[in-house]
């Protein structure tokens, strides 16, 4: 029950999102009952498809990551991870401090042996109304060649289970096509990239630049540092929200619509885990729930282990 | 007489741009004086504000840059810089060979002394109708802490001079706003920024992230190393272009069309170098033409070199 306008528009996700779930999928809130309750003008607490788990604590924007975690174990995202670490849910999702939700994933669930550093992702929807995968975009500002080589496994897996994209097309960021251009990372990365296409770890199509991003022509997955990933998002992000105040909105323009997303995965990793934008309404928490249930009625994790240490 | 369409769009730039040049500025054009009295159906040779200065090679698309600024002596671009250097010209403009045109910046113009490193630069419209100065957009995939911190200085300069913005609020484009986010590079840049903020060189604001950088509200200048630059660079261009062919328009988005940029200046060298797309229309060649009168007419170059050995 986490964001800055929970439990309000938590509340009015989860029932928004409720409709769209498989009718096995039991759908776990976990918060104050009480403040959940004097928000829930839908019924939902009475739904037989939601479970309720009565947390006390709240991790505060202010609060440091690491130690609000360890400290406040009966907030909703340390009990969340405990029962995602007990296995009595199948993936976890909160649009509160992406911190917390960071030192959880790493700490609880804990990375996958053989991934040298985790991911996180988004997607962003196309001209060609497909989607595109990009990663990472924030957890790994400085990112070594060997990181952004699994990164194309990271992200081919993804692709494929969650957003459905068959042999996905997996590029490298790059500031020209040719497999010479670049800096010293992307430099580096692309001839041990383009021998996991080889091997056939991935289909790799070579270097994308920006302007290939967002034509879906190209790729379906674009790899890149933490730093240049997150500059993109949040331009995107910052682009999108200019047009949106200015009333102005087209199918195109709402495929960077951070509410359509869902949120950001984090990738190679034990579990499923989404984190959601702090400033959630309500329509970003349901697509945040939708994904995080197609997520983990995916093969994703297991696929994981088995590309790194099967 | 450069760029993938010329000498047609390159003769309508140019006619349309006389009507907006100072009644001093003489318009000087460098290439086949056959091909361009072909294209003008404007009378623009006739006309007193324009001289033509004839040349007989092309250095065409798939050139080596270096090779062939050297050896075709008589294309445009040689020609172009050698005027310039002689003082014939105040400034020089091409959509021609970026390689080329690059080649002549740095081996005939040359680096002012004290600059570490060159950057070239784009302006784009922000949502409140200002500038904002992004740099370096390609020229060091991998920069320096020094080398960001000196672009502070250059972007200050250029946005004060060129783009008439008073007193421009230099900032650090990063992951994060606090002083100690970032990666390895803008983490020890920010200190460097700072020290130049407080000791007057220019008005540092601290860092920005991708969502301030179109907004207008906080930053006229945005420094950061070319391969993040230029993504952003190429990322926007591409959205523009995928907007625009979509039908989609509107002072916001027309904010990102490039046509209306002008061109790239290569900054921290000797004299006036603006370096326009390679597929130009005549609307871009013209506010090309008009961005390289604009700049020429500054005391830009001075300026540099009074703030990097005075």
């Amino acid at each position: 029950m986490g964001g800055d306008f929970a439990p309000r528009v938590t509340v009015e996700g989860a029932h928004a999102a409720l409709t769209h779930l498989s009718a096995e999928t039991t759908l776990v809130l976990f918060g104050d009952r009480a403040a959940l309750a004097a928000e829930d003008t839908y019924g939902l607490l009475d739904d037989p498809r939601i479970d309720v788990v009565h947390t006390s604590e709240v991790i505060a924007m202010g609060d440091h990551p690491v130690k609000a975690f360890a400290q406040k174990s009966d907030s909703s995202i340390a009990v969340g991870f405990r029962h995602l670490c007990e296995g009595d849910i199948a993936g976890f999702a909160s649009a509160g401090s992406t911190g917390a939700m960071m030192v959880g994933s790493m700490q609880a669930v804990g990375q996958i042996e053989g991934v040298i550093r985790p991911a996180i992702a988004t997607a962003f929807r196309t001209a060609m109304g497909t989607d595109v995968l990009l990663l990472d975009v924030g957890l790994n500002a400085d990112c070594k060649p060997e990181v952004l080589t699994q990164y194309g496994t990271i992200g081919s897996i993804y692709a494929r289970e969650t957003l459905g994209i068959p042999n996905p097309r997996v590029a490298l960021l790059n500031i020209g096509e040719e497999p010479e251009k670049g800096n010293l990372l992307t430099k580096a990365t692309y001839p041990m990239m383009a021998e996991r296409g080889a091997a056939g770890d991935y289909n790799f199509v070579g270097n994308v630049e920006g302007k290939h991003l967002l034509t879906g022509e190209v790729a379906d997955v674009v790899v890149c540092d933490g730093f240049s990933g997150n500059t993109l998002l949040k331009t995107i992000e910052g682009f999108y929200r200019i047009l949106h105040r200015k009333g102005q909105s087209s199918p195109i323009i709402e495929g960077l619509n951070y509410e359509n997303v869902g949120g950001t995965p984090v990738l190679g990793i034990n579990s499923t885990v989404i984190i959601g934008h702090g400033c959630s309404s309500a329509l970003a928490i349901a697509n945040m729930i939708r994904l995080t249930e197609r997520a983990a009625r995916t093969d994703m994790v297991s696929q994981f282990k088995r590309a790194f240490n099967g």
